[in-house]
């Protein structure tokens, strides 16, 4: 196997540098074949991985980049104000060919805005969106926008379906069922937006278009792509993880209640924690920003060491996969 | 205590007229000082009240309704094309003073648009909400709307807040956190809707507004009144319930898994199954439209007998607590 170089926006996130630093030299430990450029301030980079014990520096380097993005600053001001930015700076590295994917766990909006300045989006696309597969009944299912584009145009939507099948595809489903989330199943139902992206989706050759999708639906497995505007598809997936973490919450209470659930709880709670974590995909697993000219996974803010693995791990999934280039061929056939 | 006469459009619903008449003459066992119209076919309901064993006709009128609004049939059809509809006459019964509150498991959209031109809205208010209380860590909480308004203005928005205040206050509640669903809680997070809504709920005075949610803070039981647009609200709820139905199914299988925990499972599941219950609210417990000159309550389309009795409670409820003269004295002080 030939080797994986990732670039890793070290200062982003709200658990900080400390996390990234220690998830990075985890995932160096278990994958031989993959070398990491941390981006952002050496000394303190320097520091946090002296801290390590047994700490592997002979495939991680470090690039320097001076500023770093707020959580909360605006996405205008991350693109102009800050030329030197440790998010800019790893993306600059994608796009000059120096490493083949980049992980951040920075500000959505700023990573987005920077990544459409820096990488460009592919031909066809014009807005990149934010996919992760989410858990169902049947499976899993690939969910976008989550939250990239909080306005969607119809064409906008259009694209994110392509791009969501595709992805599928990669992920290995045949001939993926691709879903628009709506307010209900029938013709007349949902916003202009909605109803006039099924109507450029029906006429779509070799897309394998099933109509509307309600939310219960998406979870009954109906679909492998459920597509639908970032504020929607953020709103879905945040109160789902904060349906799980309350039922996990009640269920754990159910346990302690008595002394018989007592016992059987602590034969349960381990995997009910585990169906939480399958719950909560964006924060546990990252999620890929599809549709730019390059590898770009968004790790959670709030993901923690593991989480932030997980994300390099999907990174490393999509360039063995190559996705861009993928999207691109099936691209350039579905919609020019 | 005085009596109370609510009108049931006996003809709408998934399940049709059969469960509402059941539902109606338990509601009528249940609560001595209820009346009943019942509006439809009136051989149809006089046959499906016979078949009932030890019916009370007493206290249950039937009012004749030649028409029937399907549920995929557009709003607009709804409105013109069918005069003498069973949600149509249950309304103009409410409209004219004859029955105090008005409850159909029939077509949103269609009650919706009847309810707006036959009862009239409040004064400031432009258009009616649909609201239902959801489960959280902390509680219950409002959220609306919940698929009335698939498009919605921040000024939508921000009469939404002031009506969901309004029924926490009226439920109880004493100083109701209002908040708005967004994709973040930071200032710049959002489209313009909800930028706007914000900055008009900022300026609202004797109203305890603390900001932006995400779907994470509603389950978290951050606030007492969430306000978002029908369409992220139809979508927020109709997953939850899908999710809530498929860990439910997880956890199942989990307990028949092995031959302990399967004696445990038979401890566990009633208690699974009420909080699955209490997850489908507007499938369980009806939802209200807020904002009418009249209490209009929608049970959902598939909610059996003991959804549609459970509507009628919440109808009675309302009409205990006098609604919508609470609702125009506080739109008055707020809004005028």
């Amino acid at each position: 196997m030939s080797a994986q170089v990732i670039a890793i926006d070290a200062m982003g996130g709200d658990f900080g540098p400390r996390s990234i630093v220690q998830a990075s030299l985890a995932c160096l430990s278990a994958t031989p074949s993959l070398y990491l450029t941390l981006v952002g301030h050496p000394l303190l980079l320097e520091e946090l991985i002296a801290s390590q014990p047994g700490a592997d520096r002979s495939r991680l380097q470090i690039v320097a980049a001076s500023e770093v993005i707020g959580m909360d600053e605006r996405p205008s001001q991350a693109l102009r104000g800050k030329p030197d930015s440790s998010m800019r700076v790893a993306l600059e590295l994608l796009r000059d060919g120096k490493v083949q994917a980049c992980v951040s766990a920075g500000n959505t909006g700023a990573l987005m805005a920077l990544s459409r300045h820096v990488l460009k989006t592919l031909p066809g696309i014009d807005r990149p969106a934010m996919v992760a597969a989410i858990p169902t009944q049947a499976g899993t299912c690939q969910l976008l926008d989550l939250g990239a584009n909080v306005d969607c145009s119809a064409d906008n939507l259009f694209q994110f379906a392509v791009m969501g099948s595709v992805a599928a595809q990669a992920l290995g489903v045949v001939r993926p069922r691709v879903a628009l989330l709506n307010v209900g199943t029938e013709d007349i139902k949902g916003n202009q937006q909605v109803k006039l992206a099924a109507s450029l989706l029906q006429g779509a050759k070799g897309l394998n278009y099933i109509g509307f999708i309600e939310g219960d639906g998406l979870y009954r497995g109906e679909a492998d792509v459920v597509v639908c505007d970032g504020f929607v598809g953020n709103i879905l997936l945040k109160s789902s993880e904060g349906l799980a973490t309350m039922i996990s919450a009640r269920i754990e209470a159910l346990f302690r209640h008595t002394l018989m659930s007592r016992a059987v709880g602590a034969l349960a709670l381990p995997l009910l924690k585990r169906l939480q974590a399958d719950l909560a995909p964006a924060r546990h697993n990252g999620a890929s920003f599809l549709g730019l000219q390059g590898i770009v996974v968004k790790s959670h803010g709030a993901a923690g060491v593991q989480g932030f693995q997980s994300a390099i791990s999907r990174a490393l999934a999509e360039i063995q996969e190559n996705l861009p280039q993928r999207l691109h061929g099936r691209l350039e056939e579905l919609l020019l």
